[in-house]
């Protein structure tokens, strides 16, 4: 079973490498572990999971205000979120070469859940074991290391010029609380949403685009007043489940939604309900729901010296509102998106593997053939079809390479729903109709250019 | 003069805080210099920046690949591209307080022009004129001072482990040039192009969000074969023009065109061409355009080992393609459109201010009010028109805080082109109408609520 999964991973790793969606960063170089940039499909299927999101979150609610914060922020920003003194994990060091292991992931290796474990606990039950390092050495005890990429901003590098890069987008949102306030005078309860980069020094990435160094995180920061909280959380709870089956199209019966016991909750949660996916290498965290109560807010409140309440003007009090908080990773998202695509079939007695796309995130929805690439007139009818579908959609491309079949078992890798075909009969009839092929089936349908458009937007939505 | 410019931008700074375009990074802790946070229009106008960028240079395009690379790169990515060794500024140091400052700055401020000043000769001059920090101190040789931000990627801090944060995007395209090759085979002459993050630790970031130390690129590098770079730069050149003034409605009077000595110019550029924009604070660059020949894929192929040479079937020649580099800064834009849009007149015999924003730019592009808050039957029509509207174009609002004039010089500071009033005549006859209300001119017109959706559809294109 394990090796089923890590061959259906390798291939999912590889498709992606050959269609363009997503290559090692600094490849040439040997590549920089953690890091991964997207090729034009990857960036189109990013763009329409984004696109979809903010549409959902942001401009079809009126309770929503956008947000994009720097990267870089002021150092006494993680002081009072809590991350210079917590956000870390648990390491021990090989004593013979010194490199660095994630105790967590040793224990779960020999079989030991480390979940709601202490550094000390950990340290006992490696002792117990006898835990060793990959290499067969010994180990140290266990010890934290601080997650966030540290650098120096201005020129002299002291430690009044600290600087860290965000390791979560939701205190870009918690900072601009007042001056969202100001400015916008929102009746409670409100959000503030964004979409951007994070950055988290793990010591072990894996996993392809699961777990990572550089991350892109979509997230909401909803605040209510403390009575309110049960009923947002329901709220959202839905909602996300909504995002990922309607908006995304992912497999109901993959997603799971998990109570988070207290001991594995991060230090600002009261309550938090996590939508697990089912990927190849197992079912792990895809969405987060937490309630972060008013942690936040009092914190920079105390930190910052900026009073962080907010008056109510119908119950005419003052207080500090309470948090409800949905995050959503992107590259998971692509991650889910592309696993649950992956589809080996056989059609026509030939096996061929295909990515089930949903149109919605599919990064080509359509793809124009010349049935011929040496004969002007389909060509030039081709590049007319092409030209008044490109203009109305988006992710329409032109595929004169090699014979229709290598070029519909391309378009099955990229998961391009539909491939429109101009052939002799298109160009000599009166009444000119393409050959439409559905990705899924394989069917092939007659359709008149006039309707071609109709068509097409009526399948995309 | 030197006044009214500054006068000038301290009312567009504070117009851009109070209506939420673009807040100080890290503000309520006594902000971060150099970083700049976007509140909700400030998103939606960038939004509205990058779409039409990417539309007119990948979408619109048949020779276009998107690509989204990581910001953390392999340290030789930045030894090859000449980063490491070249990136730097000039600066003195304060003698007695340790202090650091630009010496380009220094010199400027005593009506010297530095450009094409090697180090030695800037000590020279600040020697000769005697020139003092500014705490009247004197001040050090002029030394290098590397712009990037340098952080460690891993469990241990050590020279193997260092990254930067990329300051430019164009390295992140350079190094997925063979994967595009690879994946996409394309034809000469073709391009990469990517939105995102660079970071530059400046030493004085100035002039609100043009000199800032995290900043967004658009970036394409274009690759020709070495006889084509004349006409591809000319091309871009055009394009660039046309990207300004057709795309985001900027005067043109405003835009020059100027070529860049070879002094100037970046280490890697043969040919350079800034459009620079009439700030309120001068004529600075806008926009750049390099010819950057064979340079970087060179650099990489000899510092990465692998050939990043290309097979140019039609020619059967094997060849390092030269580089056409049009480039973008997301911010400048923003401040040339703001600055640009940012209007005061008299309106009715008292003066306004507002944002003569292009419809494409607008971020808000209709409000919806009803005449009167307290009037259910008001409210409902003007809900129902709302979202009517909104389900067909970004961007619209309802309003329905404060009396109309309110509500219409508030919107004017946004710059939200036309205003939507729903009345008692829209509710009680039959054929209703609706007041739309012209932001430049102020005036008013009467338009069939059957007829508002094309109308407004038509004018913001």
């Amino acid at each position: 079973m394990k090796k089923e999964r890590n061959e259906l991973m390798e291939e999912i790793v590889s498709l992606s490498k050959r269609r363009g969606f997503i290559y090692q960063g600094s490849e040439i170089y040997g590549g920089l572990a953690g890091t991964w940039d997207y090729g034009p499909y990857g960036v189109a299927l990013k763009n329409n999971i984004t696109s979809l999101w903010w549409k959902r979150f942001v401009d079809d609610r009126d309770d929503m205000y956008g947000v994009d914060a720097a990267i870089l922020m002021h150092q006494n920003v993680w002081k009072a979120s809590g991350h210079v003194g917590g956000f870390a994990d648990p390491l021990v060091t090989d004593v013979k070469t010194n490199k660095r292991y994630r105790a967590d992931h040793l224990l779960e290796e020999m079989g030991v859940d480390p979940k709601g474990m202490t550094l000390d606990k950990m340290t006992e039950v490696i002792r117990e074991k006898k835990i060793k390092s990959p290499e067969g050495n010994d180990v140290s005890d266990v010890r934290q290391f601080n997650m966030m990429f540290k650098t120096h901003v201005g020129a002299l590098e002291d430690d009044a010029s600290i600087s860290y890069l965000r390791p979560e987008t939701a205190q870009g949102l918690f900072v601009n609380f007042k001056n969202i306030i100001d400015t916008f005078h929102p009746k409670l309860p409100f959000g503030l949403a964004q979409i951007g980069k994070a950055f988290r020094n793990e010591i072990a990435p894996r996993d392809f685009i699961f777990r990572v160094r550089e991350l892109e995180q979509m997230e909401i920061e909803y605040f209510v007043r403390p009575t309110d909280w049960k009923g947002t959380f329901e709220h959202f709870l839905a909602q996300q489940k909504e995002f990922l089956t309607k908006d995304l199209g992912l497999n109901t019966s993959k997603i799971h939604v998990v109570d988070i016991p207290e001991a594995d909750r991060a230090h600002y949660s009261k309550h938090s309900v996590d939508h697990e996916f089912d990927f190849p290498f197992g079912q792990k965290e895809l969405l987060g729901l937490a309630y972060r109560t008013d942690f936040d807010l009092k914190q920079h409140t105390e930190h910052s010296g900026t009073d962080l309440s907010y008056y109510d003007e119908e119950t005419k009090e003052r207080f500090i509102p309470h948090c409800i908080e949905p995050t959503f990773g992107v590259g998971r998202l692509m991650l889910a998106v592309i696993s649950d695509a992956y589809t080996v079939d056989e059609l026509g007695g030939e096996k061929r593997t295909y990515l089930k796309f949903a149109p919605s995130v599919a990064p080509v929805k359509v793809a124009v053939f010349p049935l011929l690439k040496n004969k002007p007139q389909l060509i030039d009818k081709a590049q007319e079809v092409f030209k008044m579908l490109r203009k109305e959609i988006k992710g329409v491309v032109f595929d004169d390479n090699g014979n229709i079949g290598k070029r519909y078992r391309r378009q099955d890798e990229i998961g391009t729903p539909f491939c429109v075909t101009i052939d002799f009969d298109t160009v000599e009839k009166p009444e000119a109709e393409v050959t439409i092929r559905h990705r899924d089936t394989g069917e092939q349908e007659r359709v008149k250019i006039s309707d071609l458009l109709t068509y097409i937007k009526t399948k995309i939505g």
